[in-house]
């Protein structure tokens, strides 16, 4: 088991370095290279300090400590964090008063032991896949700073891209987990739909919100999720699963795994880079089988309708006292999903339901389905368009095109990072999906763990 | 234990009747007193005539008969029937093919060795409560037949009522059996919701949907709820709550339950007759405690609301092709059902939820409450208003005041017949909601019971 976070675990369990040593490196690397990405909207050193030094002190009593111990992590600045404002990536937050608790997650990330440093960048609301924020400024992508991080999640992956913090936490309505990872090229987990409790984190989406994890390799990824697993009362959509550690499995390889390839939709709306992306994890997972998912146009059409009026329902207020507060680039989009007929919804969450049932089917011949994870790979800051098989689209929602119809449906994806190495866009990486059945995290995270192996799939942090 | 069903199953087991004897006084009675009362819409005598030889030929071959057996019923005309055409008052539906098989109930009710003689009256898709059917003519209530048998449910009511049959299956989604089994004088149970299964019944609004029986007795009332339960995996919102039989629970009477009397708004939008209904039952029970629950015009408010959207959704493409069509009654609430923005029916939910968790705090202190059924007894058909404390009020959507914050929280409710005698309504009867706590019929009905024995609450069928 290897990987950044692994490292320094096993680092300060073995008091080859202190927690407090890994902090003060880790905030020196973030003052000097954050400037350049713009990832982080707060630091939250004195906790941090505090949650290094209690660290240190369980190791200078010979306790045994746990398992992320003195791991530095930043999280998407809609996670409630004990008296910081939840911004949510909106200048309307910003007045709010400060969280009085953390979040479900990030007390979770606590009880492992890790340290939590600070707070990162994100579309508002949650509502984009750019992070391109007009009130805290773009996300720059580490590995080109002229291109978007993507988004929502943008702060999120290019954190751990950019190499500040080995691990993160984000949020993934429509492909915000999956579109970041995709663009800087780290791994991304988004688990099934109600697998992880969204206690204290600023909604979007009720019925299309989840929340993961992000990191540079597998192995950091399925600890910081085997840290984040379990039920929890106080979200009602959390299912009552029990936790189930993927991390032990991780070395099964995927030998035993049916693995398929999503064509039709998937291919249709690919460039030559996600279709050599792909390309590339079939061939190292021996992967010649080619199925399609039908209903994933119609899907992503539900959840642009579900999620314009949800968020619509949850903002509408204060569009109408704070119109001049709301994102440039969403508020509009808030406004008329304020007004989406409830017939419209009703009959969107029939047809995401039909969709549901038809990739039930494919999962009976199949473990996990491969597919792009984004279209293209990362497009300038500033663009509004984007050409894609000679047709131009517009930019900011095309992004999600692979993402929408998998969230829509709820099943879990493991995001991993391919080097197509194509055209004027060789030097950046594009994601891969890894698609499981429902609840079956665990296949997805073995064939990106397999991929890793094979060299396929590789997180390259600066 | 006695009532009408009681004694026929009894006589039949007994062999004192056979069933065909009982199913053919059965039909000379509808036959003869039912064009007073228009409740039937469909005589099925052909398959009562078989499900009736059944019974008698299992008898003949010595075998132990079911609870029911020889029991004639019928089903309000939503409940699919195998070879009929399921109506749910909608001249819209009558050119629709036949129901290939039965509902789940009308299953569970065949099981139980009931024998089906027909479909009943009801509001168009059950959008009413006065059951005054434009299509297939206005239900009359037994008891003054210049009067609505309430709705719309009004049909299994009235048959009741009438002495057409002892047992009768309807629907309530705001009030659709506790309204007509007020003002018709007998027994109904609304179950909570989620635990009888609508599979095979034409929806109305999913999320408000329930399903339930009406009998002359509590005896016959839980005899023919006991033989409906169970889950079933073909209704998502049908619990996997097993069958609890309540029949044997009945003879420990409400001795030890505590009993509340709504106040509030269940007091203010009460005639004098509804006051004096609510005293007859407290003062049978000696509960004198008087409580609000305080949600409850919001939660009237949020069902209204709901209503629309769902059942707006449901037919916005026929109201559009099939207009003139439907029942002129509700048609354009419809219509504006289906306009209906998605973030008032959000709203909705949540102030919907927030009353639920205020009436579980009343259940702390409480195992039943006693509120009015209706605000008023049997109005005239044809009525457009009604006084009530000196308002004038719109009738037909009045008489669900007191029903719908309930049905809008899912809580079980046995409606028992009083018969209160005060003025120009003094040869009426008006019903008492006694209201559970979730999943707890059984107290329902043994505080029915305990009213029914002291003589305080009765059915009185012609």
């Amino acid at each position: 088991m290897s990987g950044p976070a692994h490292d320094i675990a096993r680092q300060v369990r073995s008091g080859e370095r202190s927690a407090a040593a890994v902090l003060d490196a880790t905030l020196a690397r973030v003052r000097e290279r954050d400037p350049r990405y713009n990832c982080f909207t707060a630091i939250t050193e004195s906790r941090a300090r505090q949650e290094a030094a209690a660290i240190d002190a369980r190791r200078a009593r010979g306790e045994t400590l746990p398992p992320l111990a003195g791991v530095p992590y930043a999280v998407k600045n809609l996670f409630d964090i004990a008296d910081e404002v939840t911004l949510a990536g909106g200048r309307v937050n910003a007045s709010n008063p400060p969280a009085r608790r953390d979040s479900a997650l990030v007390e979770r990330m606590r009880d492992a032991g890790a340290v939590l440093v600070g707070a990162l960048n994100m579309d508002e609301h949650a509502y984009g896949f750019t992070t391109e924020n007009t009130h805290y400024g773009a996300c720059r992508n580490p590995h080109d700073t002229s291109r978007i991080a993507g988004g929502s999640s943008g702060g999120s992956a290019a954190a751990v891209a950019g190499g500040l913090v080995p691990l993160t936490l984000g949020s993934d309505t429509n492909g915000s987990i999956r579109v970041p990872a995709s663009l800087c090229g780290v791994f991304g987990l988004k688990p099934t739909f109600g697998r992880l409790p969204r206690t204290g984190s600023f909604p979007f989406v009720g019925s299309l919100d989840h929340l993961g994890p992000f990191a540079a390799s597998v192995s950091d990824l399925a600890a910081a999720y085997d840290a984040l697993q379990g039920p929890d009362a106080d979200d009602v959509a959390c299912a009552q699963h029990e936790a189930a550690p993927t991390l032990p499995d991780l070395a099964q390889g995927a030998g035993n795994l049916r693995i398929g390839v999503l064509g039709g939709y998937f291919s249709e709306w690919a460039s030559p880079q996600a279709r050599r992306a792909v390309q590339i994890a079939a061939r190292a997972l021996n992967a010649t089988a080619v199925v399609e998912l039908p209903g994933a146009a119609q899907a992503r059409a539900a959840a642009f309708i579900i999620t314009a009026a949800e968020g619509g329902a949850l903002h509408r207020r204060r569009l109408v006292t704070h119109y001049d507060y709301y994102e440039p680039h969403s508020r509009d989009r808030l406004v008329a999903g304020s007004l989406v007929p409830a017939a419209w919804v009703q009959q969107a969450q029939r047809i995401r339901h039909r969709a549901y049932l038809e990739a039930l089917d494919l999962f009976k011949q199949f473990d996990v389905l491969i597919a792009p994870a984004t279209p293209v790979s990362a497009t300038p800051i500033g663009a509004d368009w984007l050409t894609l098989g000679g047709k131009e689209l517009p930019a900011r929602a095309s992004m999600g095109l692979l993402t929408q119809p998998i969230s829509a449906i709820g099943l879990p994806v493991v995001t991993a990072p391919t080097w197509p190495g194509l055209e004027q866009d060789g030097h950046l990486p594009l994601g891969v999906q890894l698609i499981g059945a429902p609840w079956r995290e665990a296949d997805c995270l073995r064939v990106a763990h397999a991929l890793e192996q094979a060299g396929a799939a590789q997180s390259r942090p600066i």
